[in-house]
């Protein structure tokens, strides 16, 4: 394991220290709690906060999209692992001004139940709560039973969109509404080359053996739809945008947002030459990209591999995704 | 080898491809050139054009710098390999606003020779060309005899700063000199723990043992100071920040920019815990770190490794740092 590790039990802890010194700009530490990162933007009264959280190790994510006009606090959990609900409550009391908490969040077991503790809690004290929950992931479930799916990089754009539209000074239910179309209109799948370790393990906790490929592998090495060669990377792009698309049925001409992240350890120039081919394949089936983004935006520690999300969009979303923002992973 | 891959051959045309779709309200690509990528807001009249160019692999340098007052135009080279002198030449054609074109660069024999040769082309054009050869690696030779050393992620601060420069309405000459101090201000050290694969060559053209780590590597792994034992993450920090700041003697109090750039494959959360330990280091060393940044900067494919550089900074150097600018690679 070749890595720049001290005790593996400190690496979340280390983790957020460095990213708060690194980045005192725009975000800064609960004082009550090492596992929550407030915006320094945060709170501001009568404006809805936006929280989120998930575990750590797919940096950026979730703690790098804090900032202005974005995430206002995000609960930090163990590697691969949920924030507690303690955690999530603090949150959502960081960011509180009066107006309600949005929380958007991905869909697993361990945040769907710490979020909805941290929101009986927050009621306790009279804050509003309301959550979106992300399922992004097309491959995770049938779209017949999109509620199963698990939520990926499509969270990007729902915290870009849900950020927007509290800087525009929308109601709680407006922004959730806002938050809830941009999820909807989200489907991602992720391509599997190799796996990650997580340094407490030591080893992989899943395989892809050489020359093979995982279509439809999860954010955490979840087993994909299958398990085949590895093609050429053009070949690779059209599988994606093909399985993306299928299963989001887009009117021709629906403009697109398309995010092409790599997971985190395949080299950049190699998601640009896997865009290149997804934007034309994109086209090919009568749609417009109206905004890429393609980089290292939501990682999977050092797992070999990249992910597609495609969000179609209307005026309100297109809108709402230019609005200006600023956070270490995200700037507008 | 596990990457998302169609013909070697074609590498670097698709990384540039679909560099040029992800990014394209910020590049264009030369109508002259395939391998010359330009700033959508250059060239502009009577404004000093900034150029660089390097070999691929190291995205999001080179042409991730490309943009609004940072650089104006990327040569782009094979996969580690210089770009042609054509295409240097191409470059600074492309971005010449009649106030002469800075050329910077890193120090690499096909680099030195290839600029040399695009500089006399230019010459008989009629543009004024000027060049500043970053050479901050301070593993690469000795302190007496700096300019043996190589160029390596300081060229970043370089850029930064002489595009701010330029963006002034200064001379060349003044460009220059603001480039020239940048990286006369810089150090840089990199810590390998795993190697790297040209596609076109199929296996690692160096090695890096399990459990070992090799102090001072180059970007495209050329050998380091010395290869040892890996050690915990903060002991690895120490040795980075006691490397670079006993080459770069600085006066107490001196403020410094700190970059720590992942070179591929090592997940961002562990470059926070090293930045959290480094940060301070340095300022146990009483030096005051005026602004950091921390995330994969300048990366050599998939090397897993990391590299630290530190520009000491007057008030000339700050206000040109936080000049507005924009990139797919920096923004401020």
């Amino acid at each position: 394991m070749q890595r720049f590790l001290n005790n593996p039990d400190d690496i979340v802890d280390e983790t957020v220290a460095g990213f708060v010194r690194a980045h005192r700009d725009l975000v800064r530490l609960s004082p009550d709690n090492a596992r929550v990162v407030v915006s320094q933007s945060a709170p501001q009264q009568g404006r809805v906060g936006i929280v989120t959280g998930g575990g750590s190790g797919h940096e950026p994510a979730f703690i790098g999209y804090t900032g202005r006009n974005l995430v206002d606090a995000v609960a930090v959990g163990e590697l691969f692992s949920s924030p507690t609900a303690k955690s999530f409550h603090d949150a959502i009391c960081a960011v509180d001004g009066g107006a309600g908490v949005a929380v958007l969040y991905g869909n697993y077991a361990g945040d769907n139940m710490n979020v909805k503790m941290a929101r009986k809690m927050a009621k306790k004290d009279g804050i509003d709560v309301d959550t979106v929950v992300a399922n992004d992931d097309v491959c995770s479930a049938p779209l017949a039973e999109r509620e199963k799916r698990r939520g990926v990089a499509g969270e990007i754009f729902m915290w870009k969109i849900g950020g927007a539209k509290a800087a525009s000074g929308a109601s709680l239910p407006e922004v959730i509404g806002a938050a809830q179309k941009a999820i909807d209109n989200c489907r991602s799948i992720g391509v599997g080359l190799g796996p990650c370790t997580l340094p407490q393990v030591g080893h992989p906790n899943f395989e892809i053996e050489p020359g093979k490929m995982e279509l439809g592998i999860g954010h955490h090495g979840e087993p994909g739809m299958r398990v085949e060669d590895l093609r050429t990377a053009n070949e690779v792009a059209d599988e994606m945008v093909k399985i993306v698309l299928d299963d989001h049925d887009l009117p021709d001409g629906t403009e697109v947002a398309v995010l092409v992240s790599g997971l985190g350890a395949t080299p950049v120039n190699e998601l640009y030459v896997l865009y290149d081919r997804i934007e034309q394949q994109i086209e090919a089936r009568g749609l417009k990209v109206y905004r890429p983004f393609v980089g290292n935006y939501f990682t999977s520690l050092e797992m070999v591999g990249a992910t597609l999300t495609v969000m179609a969009l209307d005026d309100e979303l297109k809108a709402l995704l230019d609005h200006d923002a600023a956070s270490p992973g995200l700037t507008t």
